[in-house]
Formats: C-alpha cells, structure tokens, sequence
C-alpha cells in the first residue's frame, strides 16, 4: 500500500494513516449490516455480536490472551487507562510510576492522589528511561501498582517492561503498561512479560479505526467497573455487575470500530507482529540516522535504536516546533506533529519545555524509505534557512 | 429509502437502521482520510477537526443549542450520563428520579447512593408517566438535581419534561435529561424545555454510527470532568482542565463516527425534526392499534398516542416474551428485542418482571406501514398459535 497520497505522513504516533483496506472496509460493513450485540437474539443482534466476539479473540491472540473475555474494548486508550487506575486504586493504595508519563495516565493519577492514592514519580534517564532499580527501591508495603508507558510518545524511549513485570511479580504488586505507541508494533506478550494491565488504543498500531481502544485484564486483578450502566444481561441487579466483558462495557459498543480493530488485529497477525516491528523499526532508525547528520538539528531519545519505539523527537535549532510542523508540511507536504504532545514531564527531561517541545516523526507500517528520505530532506531544507 | 431487504427491522430503540447513506459514507469519509484532531496543527489534523466542528455545530442547531462547544461528544449516552451525574453531584446532593429508569442512569446513581448522594426514587403511573406534583413534592434544600428519561424504553412514556424544567428553574436545581428514545425524532429544545444537561445515543434517533453519544451542558452547570487525560492543548497542568469542551473529551475523538453523527443531523435539519416526528409517530401509532386489536396481545404504556415515544411493548398470552422474539424473527423475519431492556423498574410497573419482561417493536423513520402490516400480520399468527 503506497503512502498517502502527495502527502508524507509521518504522525503514527498520533493515528496511523492509512489503515489496511480491509479495516475500511470492516467498519463499513458493520455499519450497513447494524445491530447491537447483547441487546436482543435476534439476527441481526447476534451478527453483531459476532463480530465483536471475532475481534476480541484475534486482539486477544496478538498478545497472547488465553481467554478472549479478558480483553475489553474501551472508547480509547485513555479511557481504558482511567478504567485500570480507578478500578484498581483505593485511597491508601501506593503507585509507581514515572515523571515521564503521558497526561492520559498522569492526569488520573493526580487525580486519584487528592483523594488520598499515595503516587511516587520515578525519574528517568537523560534518554528517557526509568531505573529498574529505582522501582524496587520505590516498593512499599502498600504498593498495588507500577504503572507507566511502554514506548514514549516524546522521546520514543522503550521502558524495560519485563523487567519490571519481574520485579512486580517477586513483590505481589500489578504491571499496569500504557502501550499507545507499542501495541502492533511491538510483540508483547502479556504472561512472558508480567503484564497485568495492558491499555492500548484502536487506532495507533493495531491500524483500527479511532473511538476504540482494548484494557487486558489480568485472571487476578480484582478490578471494579468504573461506569455504570446496562449490561444487556443481569439487568435486575442494581450495582454494577464486575462480569467479564460485559460488567466493564457499558453502553452501546462501537462495533464498526471494534470490526474495524479486529480486521486491523487479522492484519497484523497475517502480516507478523515482528515483521512489522522489524519494518517500523528499520524506517525508525533511518530516520535518526539521516536527521542526526544534519547541522543545527537535534535527535532527543535513545541513541540505541533497540531501545526505541517508532517515535523521533527532534529541535532545529533557532526555530520554534510549531513553525518548523508549519513549513514542513505547506511546503514539502511532510506531516508530523509539532509541541508538547500532551506529555510535559518528557520534555522537562529533554529540556525541551521552555522551547515549546518538539516536532516529532513517527513512521508507521505503511511509510516506505522514500518518505523517510523525503522527510529528512525537508527538515534539512528548513534548517538550513533558519540557520541563516 | 427502503426497509432492511427480507428482514423488517423494529429494533430501532436499540440502534437505528439502516442510517441514511450520507452517513455510512461521512463515517467511510472520515476513517479514510484519517487524522487527529485538535493533536497537530497539520493538514490532515486539521481536517479532521474541521469535520469534528461541523458535527458539533450540526448537533447544536438540531437541540437549539447557541454555543456549539457545550456539546460534548462521548462514546455512549452512557458514558453521557456518568460525566453528568458524577461531575454535578457530591456527597450530601440530593436527586430526584423515578423508579422506572434505564440502568444507564440507575446504577451511576446506585453507586453515587453509597458515596452519600441522597437519591428519592418516584414512583410512576401505571401508563410510566411521573406527576410532575410529586417532583415538586420531593424537592428538598440539598436538591441538586432532577434526573429521568424523556422518553421510556420500555412502556414507550413520554415525560412532561418542559413542565419539569419549569419546576426545576424555579427551584433553582439542574434538569438532566436523557433523551436516548428521543432525541432526534421529537422536538427538543434546550432553552424552551428548560433542560440544562441533556445526554444521548448518537447511534439511535441521530442516525449515527454507534460508539458515539453527546451531552450539552447549559451555561451555568458548574460540571467537572471525570476522565482525565491529554486534551491537545494545555498540557502542563497537572490537573484536568475543565474548559469546554477538549477538558471533557480527552483521549481522541471518534471521528469517523462524529462525522456520522454529523451527516445523521444534517439529515435530520433538511427533513426537519417535526416531519421524523410524525412519521414515526403514524408509524407507531398504527402499530399499537394494529396490536391492540389482537386476541391474547397485551399493548403496554401510555393509551394516548401524544403521550408516547417510538417504543411498543407487547405480551402475548402464554408465550415467553423471548419465545416470541425468536418466533417473529425465523418465521416471519420481524426483528425487535425481547427481555428486560437494561431497565427493571420499568417491568415492575407493568407487572412484566416476572414474565422475563416484555417484547419491543420499535418503528423508526425508514420503517413503512408495510413494515407495520408485516409485524401486525406476524405477531396475530403467533400469538393464534399460543392460544391453541
């Protein structure tokens, strides 16, 4: 599938563009076919329901899920990520998690620190990276959960995620792993890696359509839902029933989204997970490699290409992010996303707050070598003029 | 536009079908030009929020809406009306509802109760319908909140909501709304009715794609989010901002289903509300006659026809309510739901509950009268067979 058309699209990290055709097509087909699973036996529901069921199993398969009832389909991966926290974390309860972190797991964290859920903020490497170490130290008696991103959506640093589902599993606490710029592009296996909690987004590397986003959950985590509502069954029960999926899915499914996930999920397991994440990180690294050549301009992150998702932060010197996203795109057609990308903390880190973030690249499956080539020639076009 | 081929759907009260084909290709539209908004001041996010404004705007005008961004988009009128009654209501508020509401707005009060909401139940009228007298009755000083169903999913009621908006407006207390069953095919006026929070499906009346829901927000309702997360500007407070509407909307956007949202409004405001309304008014009306008439047929909810929404519950004499789903659906190909519809309180009144709850037809815009003829014809040969 070529890139999208004149344009060269390089902000995966904020939707992947394009999807396969079969996700156009799955969400199209759900939507004309109608229905609403668990709501009526009839044909037309059951159908429905059907395609629900189809996806949540091949979701489940991509991380190794052994039963599919554990994977809910949430609105986004930060509405999933409110679901983890507040469904698990009582005031009184300790967390782990890093400075770092995007506001889609910040925010409720600080929220739930008001209403007396004790938070420690790990530091993090000049690269971006947390301390296995540190987290061990951070352990207390009432730690019930580590909780951080896998891939940074600023620095693109990869967390050492097994290693800390390790360190969580010999200290009887949860692994909650924001996977927003990981899930699809990366293998994870939720038993290898010590997963507990494992929130993604529909819509980034799992190729879905947006409004969709997945919350693993693990045999053992006592989590409660957090929105109420019909449950299609068990309706006479006043509280809300903690059943598997059904108690934490309140409300009307987007099933063209979830169809369209699970075409997007059929994809990447026809594909192979790891030959996309050999594909991304290959197109990955020759972006760093092309932009770390050029004069005036900086690549933020980790100087290991191993450590580092498909996401490329970098700073032209003497121009503003904003600026640089704006002359890339109206005059080389090359589209990324300039700022602090919702995540401050990584850029108190770079140092890269005060200048207004960063203007960041992110190749996806679909990109091809020339657009890589392309991107790094715009940037070098851009800087050599503000260098003037 | 025709009825879905062989089948005759009147599951309307589940989910509209089929959409108007404006809005299946708007949601095609949408998914395949991709983009992110309000995260990028690029072309292709851009774009994507240009389609996520007008939908905004075409959702104000069809509600009498002046300020487009108090509507705010959710994946669900679930999700509507959990951010309307857990961000309006604290410990020590007291609300008003009745005994006969859909769990989605039931269990969030449920759970608000065991926080220390105070919550007065009011019973209803044989027919479903609330005295307004005993709303005016139950107000208390701590009234925070007078909160029900415009329109019964189950007896088909139809509330007096502008005759309580009067009574919320001169006791100085907040109308919330949930117009699930209505919205789209009845009039609503916010200003005029005097509603302050109003939530619904956009998958229902709306025309809409599914995982998409709204909520406006009058003015003066001093709301406060309740998912927290990145909302594409503002990014370095801690806490969540509560500016309307990216402070109630974090994660991204559903947009290729806002944008159905959007055609399913524009349909709406060229055919004008009032000609849905007695569309699907004739519609129903000719269907309570048509059962009434029937030997065994029980016809539940209001006589008067002004008095009720889209939605027609039967019994049928000696017959599980779910034998007969199943029976209309593979003999005659009559598509509507059987059961309790998420809503116990409803069946109570009725006396249904312990029948396993009722049987729903739900005409919508695109049914026919044939459609009608079709489930009259197949519910008598049905409901002959059960008196044999």
């Amino acid at each position: 599938m070529p890139s999208s058309g004149s344009v060269v699209y390089l902000d995966n990290a904020a939707t992947s563009h394009p999807k396969p055709e079969a996700v156009y097509r799955a969400a199209d087909g759900a939507l004309r076919a109608g229905g609403n699973p668990g709501r009526g036996g009839h044909r037309v529901a059951l159908a429905a329901g059907r395609r629900v069921l189809a996806a949540r199993e091949a979701v489940a398969a991509l991380f190794g899920v052994k039963d599919a009832a554990r994977v809910l389909f949430t609105s986004s991966a930060t509405d999933s990520l409110n679901l983890a926290l507040k469904g698990l974390l009582h005031p009184g309860d300790h967390c782990i998690t890093t400075v770092a972190e995007h506001n889609a797991l910040r925010r409720p964290l600080v929220a739930l620190a008001l209403r007396g859920v004790e938070v420690t903020w790990l530091p993090v490497s000049p690269e971006g990276i947390v301390d296995p170490g540190g987290v061990r130290a951070a352990l207390r008696p009432n730690t019930r959960l580590i909780a951080l991103a896998h891939g940074s959506n600023v620095t693109g640093a990869l967390q050492p995620v097994a290693e800390l589902g390790e360190i969580a599993r010999r200290a009887g606490v949860f692994l909650l792993v924001d996977a927003a710029q990981t899930a699809g592009s990366h293998p994870i296996d939720v038993e290898a890696m010590g997963i507990h909690l494992l929130a993604a987004p529909g819509h980034k590397g799992l190729l879905g359509p947006q409004g969709t986003g997945i919350l693993y959950v693990a045999p053992d985590v006592p989590l409660r839902p957090v929105r109420e509502g019909g449950t299609g069954s068990m309706a006479t029960l006043a509280e809300q029933p903690d059943v598997f999926p059904e108690g934490f899915e309140s409300g009307t499914l987007n099933v063209p989204g979830i169809a369209g996930v699970g075409a997007g999920a059929d994809f990447l397991l026809s594909v192979g997970v790891e030959a996309v994440h050999a594909r991304v990180g290959a197109l990955t690294a020759a972006l760093v490699e092309g932009l770390r050549r050029l004069p005036g301009v900086t690549v933020h992150g980790p100087a290991d290409p191993a450590r580092r998702c498909g996401v490329v932060s970098l700073s032209v010197d003497g121009l503003d992010p904003g600026a640089l996203e704006e002359q890339l795109d109206s005059a080389f057609g090359v589209v990324g996303r300039a700022g602090l990308h919702c995540a401050p903390g990584a850029h108190e880190v770079l140092g890269t707050l005060p200048l207004g973030g960063t203007m960041r690249l992110s190749p996806g499956y679909f990109n091809t070598e020339e657009d890589i080539e392309a991107a790094v020639k715009a940037v070098a076009a851009v800087a050599a003029l503000a260098r003037r």
